[in-house]
This record gives C-alpha cells, sequence and structure tokens, in this order.
C-alpha cells in the first residue's frame, strides 16, 4: 500500500503543464500589439491606415510585421477587393474568437490594476 | 429627435477603452517569463536556483532583472531568513492571486492551441 502523499509530484507536474501551456499561448500573443490589433478589429474590417489610426503610436513596419504574423497564425485575414484602386481589409478570422476569453480577462485586469495604481502611494524602497 | 444610431461611436469608444486596458495589463505582464514565473511560484516560495531549475533555459541574469521588476509590481517579496548562511525566499504577494483568471485563461487557450497546430496540415503560402 503506497502511503506517501501523491500532492506534491502531482502539483509540480500540474504547474509543469501550466507553464508550458502559458508560454505556447505567449509566445504567439506576445509582443505589445498583436492583442490590442485583434480587439481594434473586432468591430469589424478595417484598412491599413484605419487601424494604424486607431492605434496610435504604432509605425507602418511594424503594424505590416505584426498583421503578417497575425495572418500566418490565421487570426486575420487580409482580403483584397479588385475595385479602382484596389481595396485591402483586414478581418478577424473565426479563430480568432477563441481569444475572447482571454481577452476579457486581460482587459478586466487591466482596469482593475490601473485602479490600484491611481489609487495606491509611490512605491519607496526601504534601502 | 436624435434618430442616428449611437452604436457605432459607443463600440469605437467601448473598444479604445479596450484596447488601452489590455495594453495596460501587456506592460505590466509583458515578456516571455513574468507570467510562467508566476505560475512556478503558485505552489508555494522558492529559492532564485529552485525557480531556475523550474524554469529550463532562463539565464541567471534575466531571472534576476524578472524577479526584481515582478517585485517592483508587487506581484512578488523577496524574503530573507537570517540563517547561516542566509536563506532567501522569493513568494507571491496576494495581490499576484489577482491574475488568477487571466492564468487560466491563457493556459487554457494554449493547451487548445497546441492541440489545433498539431492536428493541422502545414500552412502553404497561395502565392
Amino acid at each position: 500500500m503506497n502511503t506517501q502523499p501523491e500532492l506534491i509530484p502531482h502539483q509540480g507536474e500540474a504547474c509543469l503543464a501550466s507553464v508550458k501551456a502559458v508560454k505556447d499561448a505567449l509566445y504567439v500573443l506576445s509582443g505589445k500589439w498583436k492583442l490590442p490589433l485583434i480587439l481594434t478589429l473586432s468591430n469589424g474590417p478595417l484598412r491599413f491606415k484605419e487601424i494604424q489610426r486607431a492605434l496610435g503610436e504604432i509605425t507602418p513596419k511594424i503594424l505590416s510585421k505584426e498583421l503578417k504574423e497575425l495572418e500566418l497564425n490565421e487570426f486575420v485575414e487580409r482580403k483584397v477587393f479588385s475595385t479602382v484602386p484596389v481595396t485591402v481589409l483586414y478581418e478577424l478570422t473565426p479563430y480568432s474568437k477563441s481569444l475572447d476569453k482571454v481577452l476579457d480577462e486581460l482587459r478586466n485586469w487591466g482596469l482593475q490594476h490601473r485602479q490600484r495604481i491611481m489609487h495606491q502611494p509611490p512605491i519607496v524602497s526601504e534601502d
């Protein structure tokens, strides 16, 4: 009969699996712009210039790179319409919807954290 | 009487506020290590070397920097015990618990995303 508590190794393994899953998520979503970009497109497709305006301080070069990475990971689709001149729209894919809960929790946490740091005295080092 | 639909500007404002809140969250939590570090400490306080071992490929220099940033943002407390030699433990603060839901959702999403990319044919460019 095994009387040893199995809790600690199980916790350890579960923790390692969690770390791996969170790292997987961060690997795809990391960076300053990926999630704000997905949020910006969540109201509907936009042109490049419109996205740039909505995000504020992003450069065209960075925006272009970020959009390409989001396309590769199938969160965003680039649609070209044969108007004159050509219209290019960036649209969220159905898969991007899988991020809704992550985004909700990040938004809730961000709002709560801002409240906290605004109502808090500045941190003074005790050294 | 104002008969214009108010939906679009409202959505726009809500979207901007969301983008800001998510950017706030990412500003504090960004980087490859912050959230994995918090997860690693979620089973209890650990020594520096133990954290390093748990995280795998992190260098002592980076780990030290990341822990300091987590301390400044009050997610982690560094506790020094006057043993011989001195024992230093890193422990999560109660405030770090506010990240539980964010971490849960990131973990769920990471697991689901890994399943997806493992069961998917490789992406082939159509250009």
